[in-house]
C-alpha cells in the first residue's frame, strides 16, 4: 500500500496534463490515481482517450485510468489543474469547494487577490494568503495556489536575485516562445514555417500584470503590486520548447556587471535548502558563452527546471541586459505546478 | 546600344550579390557588365563560378561573362559591392580612387565620418558628403556610398516618421533576424534548426551606432550624431528571409496612438517624389490585424523594398511599441544599394 | 464590359480557393464575379469573410463580393471548386446539373466513371467523357471535370513521356509532401516541427488508383485503368509549399538514361501547342545538378506549373529512377483546375 | 582504482566524438581516458578544443583531457573511430598495427573482405573475420570491427528478422534523414529550411553495398553478398535526429501481414540474450498507431537503440512496405559502434 499522496490531474489529456503524467511517473511523494478531462474523454480510459504526443511511452500506470469529468469527487487527495481557462474558473472552485487542494497551472485564478501566484524560489511568503482565502471563501480542507504563465515564470526567476539584490524599477521583456506553449493543435504549422507570429494572445498583458504580482509585498489578505514597471512584447517562434526572452533591465543601486552575473549565478532558495525533489541544484545556471542560452541546447537543464540566463551586459537604454531561457511546459507549467505542490508539503499545506 | 549604365557587381557570387544580379535582370537604367569577387572564382564564367541558390535560374545575360578579382579596371561606369568585410575596405578604396562611383553594401566604410551612410527616404542629405569626401581623399570621379547594415534599416524605416513628428529620443530593438542575413553558407543548420541564436556577431554594435549616424546632423565633412539613445539585442531565428523587429521607443513631444499610426502610414519621401524605379510606393505599409507583420507574409511587400509596420501601441517602460519587417536581402542589402544609385543618378552624382 | 468568362469559386476562403484567387487576379479570359463557401462565411463580404493567408495581398476585385452558399445559382458562366470532400460531392452535382460547368480540385468526383481526371499535358482524350457524362446523367449545359490530387499530378506529369516512349509497367513513388496540402489550419506545428509524419489519410490510395485512371484507354463512356502497377508511399516533411517524389519505374522498352532524359526534357504537349495562358513553356524541367530539384528553388518554376524533374539514373530493383517536385497548390491544384478550364474554353466545352 | 577499460576516441570533437563522450559517461565497462582529433585541437583540453553543441553539459571528466593527434600511442585498451574519411582509413590501420583494437564508425574500412561490417542484433558471425584480418595483415592485438553506416544499420535492423523468416530478396529504401548526419556545421540552414535536399553524397551507393556484405555469408576470410537486390534512394529532411525510411521488400516465401508483424515485434538477438548494456530490450518496436514512426516522437525510443517500425502493409508493386525509424548518431553511429564494443568484450575479443 503506497504512502505516496494520491493525486489527480484535471485537463489530463492535453499537452500540459501529459506533462504532469510524465513527470509524476516515479515521484517520490505523488502518485496518479484520477484523471479528468473536460472534452469527450470521460468515460474512456486514458489510453482510450488520450493521443500521447510526448517523447516516450505513456506510463503504464496510467493507460487503465478511466477519465472523469473535471468535477469532484475524484479518488485523490488533491488536484492539479491545466484545464482550458473557460472551464477553469468554475471547476478549480468547485475542487477547492469540495476539499481538494487544487494547484493549478491554469490563467483563471491567478489575479484573484487571495490566490497566491507562487513561485517557490521566488516569494513562498504568497502562501500565507491560503489563510486568508480559505476564510473569505468558506473553503475548509481545500484551496486554490496557482503558478504564473510560463514566460512570466521564465522573467521571474531571473529578475528575483537582481531584485533581491538592487531592486528592479523597470523590465523590458521581447519574447521568443515555442510552439508547445499553444497545446495542441496549437499553432497552424502554415502559420510558423518559415515564420515569426507577433502575437500570443494574452501573453503580454500577463507578463505585465503576473509579475507585479509575484513581486508585490503579501499583506493580509491580498499582496500589493510591486513598485516596478513591465513591458512586455511576445512573438512565436518556430521552437518545439522552450522559450527565450531578450531582457533589459533598470535598476535601482548600482551594480558591476560582475555583481549582476554573481548574484545570478549564486541564486539560491528555500526549494533548494528543503531539498524538494523536482528543485533544481541551481535554479538559474548561468553561462558565459556569447552564444547562450539557446532552447535546443538549455531548455533540459535541471530536468527542464532550471533557467538558464546568458549574455549579461550593460545597456545603452535601461541599464543592463541579458538573455533567459527556460522549458515551458516543464519549468513553466506541469514542473512549476509540481514543485508548488512539493513546497506546499513541506509546510504542511498538504495532509493525508 | 544600350544607353543604360554599366555595372560592376563587386562580391558576385554570395548571396547578397546574386541578389544585386536577380534584381538588377530587367532594370531599366542598369545593365550588368562587370563580375568580380574575392574567392577562387577569377578567370571562371559566372555560370563555372557561381552555385546560384536563388529561386529561379541565374539570368541569362550574366552567365557568359568572365568573373574578375575585385580590383579596377574593371567594364562599368560604377560598382555595386558586397564584398566580405576583410576585402572590402581596401578594394573600395581602390575603385573610388580609380574613378568608380562604389555603392556598397558592405560595413567597412559605413562610419567614416565622410561616407553617407544612406537611405534615400530617412537622410538623402547625407549626399553632400560626398563633396568633402572627394576633397579629403583626393577622389575624382569616384567615391563611397554605403548602405546600412540590413536590421538597421528595417528599424530606421520605421523610426524616421516618427522622429520627424515627434522627435525619438530612445530606441529599444529586439530582432528576430532571417538566416540568410548570415550569407552562405552561414547559419549551420543544426545550429538553428528547433533553435534561436541569441548572437550575432557585431549586429548589435551596428545598429546602435549606425542609427546615430543615419540621423545625425550633416555638417561640411561629417555628421554629428543623432541626440537619442539605442538599444539593441539580436537574434536569429528559423526564417528564411525577412527580418522582425520589436521596437520600443520614446518621443520627445506627446503623441496619440492615431497620431503614430498616421504618421508610419502617411510617410513617404523623396524617393517616391522622384519616382525612382525601386522606390516603393509606400515605402512603410502599416498593418492593423493584430498578428501582422510576419515575415512569411511580408517580406516581399512593395517587391521586398517596403518596411512593413504593426502592433502598434503603448509601453509601460517606454512610451510607445510596435513590431517593424522588412527584406533583409533586398529592402536591408541589394535593393537598398540599388536605391542609393538610382537616387544618386538622380541627384546627378552618377553620370556616364 | 468585360468580355470574360464570369467565375464562381466553390471553397474560396480555403487554401485552394485563396490560390485561384491569386492566381485569377490578372487572367486575360476569366474574371472571378462570384465566391460561395460552405462554412459561416454566407453573407459577409470576401474581404470580412476570409483570412487570406498568401504573400501579397487580397486582390481588390473580390473585397467587396458577398460570399455566397455552396449552391446554385450563382453569377457565373462556369465554377472552379475546392469544396471539402464531405460536401463537393452533392454541391458539384447540383451545380452540374443547374447547367454549370464544373471544374474542380476535389476529390469526391475523380474515379467516377465517366467523369473526365484531366492533366492537358496527358490525357486531354478524357474530353471525351464529358458527352456520355451529360447523357448519363441528364445535364445540358453542366458538367464535371476534375484534376488529379495534387501529388499524383506530379507523379503523372513526370510518368507521362516516358510511358509514351517506352511504356511504364510499375511505378514505385515516396513522396516529401509539404504543409500546404492539407490546408488550414491543416497539420499541427507540433506534429510537423523537427518531424516527418509517414501518413496522410487517403493519399496513398489515390496516388494508385488515380494513376490508373489517368493513363487508362478512353472508351465510349468510361476509361480502362492503365495496365501498369503503381505504388505509393506517402510523407509529410516540414516544407511550405512544393511537393517531392522519389521515383522509380519499370518500363517495356529498354532505353539508355540519355533517352530517358531526353523524353522527359523534350516532352511538349497540347497545351503548349495551344499555348494555353497557364501553360508552362516547359512542363518538365529537367535538372542535371547532383542536388536538385529542391522544393525552395524548383517550386515556384514555370510560375509553379512547371514539374522539375532530376536525378534520372538507373535502379537496382526496377529499372530507372529520378525525383520530381512540384508546386502542390499551383501546379497540383488551383493552377491544375485553371488549366483545365483554359483547354476547355479552346476545345468549345466553355462558351458564353 | 578503475576496472574498466580505458578507451580512447579519435575524432573526438565532431557531432559523433561527442556522442561517444556522451553515451559513454556512465558506463559500466568503458571509461574515457584519451582523446584525439584530427583538427588543430592537439594540445588543447577538450574543454578548450571543443566546443560541445549537445543539450546537457560536456562530462567532467572529459573536460581536462588534453587532446592527442589520430595517432598512437594513446592511453588506452582500444579505440572508438569516428575520424573523417580522409585520414581515417590510415589512421585507423596505424592503430590496429600498433595493438589497439579499433571499433569504428567511419567508412573508410567498411568494405575490405576482412573487415567485420557488424550490427551485433543482426551478423554477430562477422566476428570470424578477426582471425583472417589479423592473419592476413600482420595485426598482433589489434584489429578493425566496423559498423555500417547511419540508415543503412535502420534499414538493416528491420530486414534483419524479415530476412531470417522469409528471405528478402529484393528492397526498396526511400530515406529521409537528419541533418545530424552530416556533421557540424554539415547542412547549411539556407539549404534546408523549408526543403528537401534529394541528394546526400555517397549514401545511396552505402545502401546498396554494405546491405549486401551485412546479409552475406561469411567464409574463412571474406563474406559473400548476400543474394538480394537492394535499391536506395536518399534525402536531406529538416529533422534534427532520426532517419524514417519508406521500405518495400520482396520475400522468397509468401507471409500473411501478420506474420510479418510478429516477425519484427518479436525480433531479439544476441545482445538481448548477452544483456549488453546499451542492448534495447526490444532492437525492434513496432508501432500500429497509423502516423508512427516519427523521428521526435520515436527516436530515443531504447535510448536511441531501438529501430521502431510501423505502417506495416501489402505493397502493390514489391510485396510488402513499412516504414523504419531510428536515431541516426546513436543506433546509427556512436551507439553502434559501442554496442560492438560490448560483444567484443563478451566474446573475449577485447581483455585488458
Amino acid at each position: 500500500m503506497s504512502d505516496k499522496f494520491k493525486v489527480g490531474i484535471l485537463g489530463a489529456t492535453g499537452t500540459v496534463g501529459q506533462r504532469f503524467i510524465q513527470l509524476l511517473e516515479d515521484h517520490p511523494q505523488f502518485e496518479v490515481t484520477a484523471l479528468a478531462a473536460s472534452d469527450r474523454s470521460a468515460g474512456k480510459t486514458y489510453a482510450e482517450a488520450c493521443a500521447w504526443r510526448l517523447p516516450g511511452e505513456m506510463p503504464e500506470q496510467v493507460k487503465q485510468i478511466v477519465v472523469k469529468p473535471p468535477a469532484p469527487p475524484l479518488d485523490c487527495d488533491f488536484v492539479f489543474s491545466s484545464l482550458p481557462g473557460d472551464v477553469a474558473n468554475d471547476a478549480e472552485e468547485s475542487f477547492a469547494r469540495a476539499g481538494y487542494p487544487t494547484i493549478t497551472n491554469s490563467s483563471s485564478h491567478r489575479m484573484d487577490a487571495d490566490v497566491p501566484l507562487l513561485i517557490p524560489e521566488v516569494n513562498h511568503e504568497q502562501l500565507a494568503l491560503i489563510d486568508a482565502q480559505r476564510a473569505a471563501r468558506g473553503y475548509d480542507r481545500g484551496f486554490i495556489v496557482t503558478n504564473p504563465n510560463c514566460s512570466t515564470i521564465v522573467i521571474a526567476m531571473a529578475l528575483a536575485p537582481l531584485h533581491a539584490s538592487f531592486g528592479v524599477t523597470s523590465c523590458i521583456a521581447t519574447t521568443m516562445q515555442a510552439i508547445s506553449g499553444a497545446g495542441y493543435p496549437g499553432v497552424a504549422s502554415m502559420d510558423i514555417n518559415d515564420n515569426v507570429l507577433p502575437h500570443i494572445g494574452g501573453e503580454e498583458e500577463k507578463i505585465e500584470s503576473e509579475t507585479l504580482k509575484i513581486f508585490g509585498r503579501v499583506g493580509a489578505s491580498a499582496t500589493s503590486g510591486a513598485g516596478m514597471r513591465v513591458s512586455a512584447q511576445c512573438n512565436r517562434v518556430n521552437v518545439t520548447d522552450g522559450h527565450t526572452a531578450s531582457v533589459r533591465v533598470k535598476l535601482s543601486r548600482p551594480a558591476s556587471i560582475a555583481e549582476v552575473r554573481a548574484a545570478l549565478a549564486s541564486f539560491t532558495a528555500l526549494p533548494q535548502e528543503l531539498k524538494l525533489h523536482s528543485a533544481p541544484a541551481k535554479p538559474i545556471i548561468v553561462r558565459d558563452e556569447i552564444d547562450r542560452p539557446q532552447p535546443r541546447l538549455d531548455r533540459d537543464a535541471g530536468k527542464g527546471m532550471s533557467v538558464t540566463v546568458g549574455r549579461i551586459g550593460r545597456d545603452s537604454v535601461l541599464d543592463y541586459r541579458f538573455v533567459a531561457l527556460g522549458h515551458n511546459t516543464i519549468r513553466g507549467a506541469a514542473g512549476a505546478a509540481i514543485l508548488n505542490a512539493e513546497l506546499l508539503v513541506a509546510r504542511g499545506y498538504l495532509r493525508k
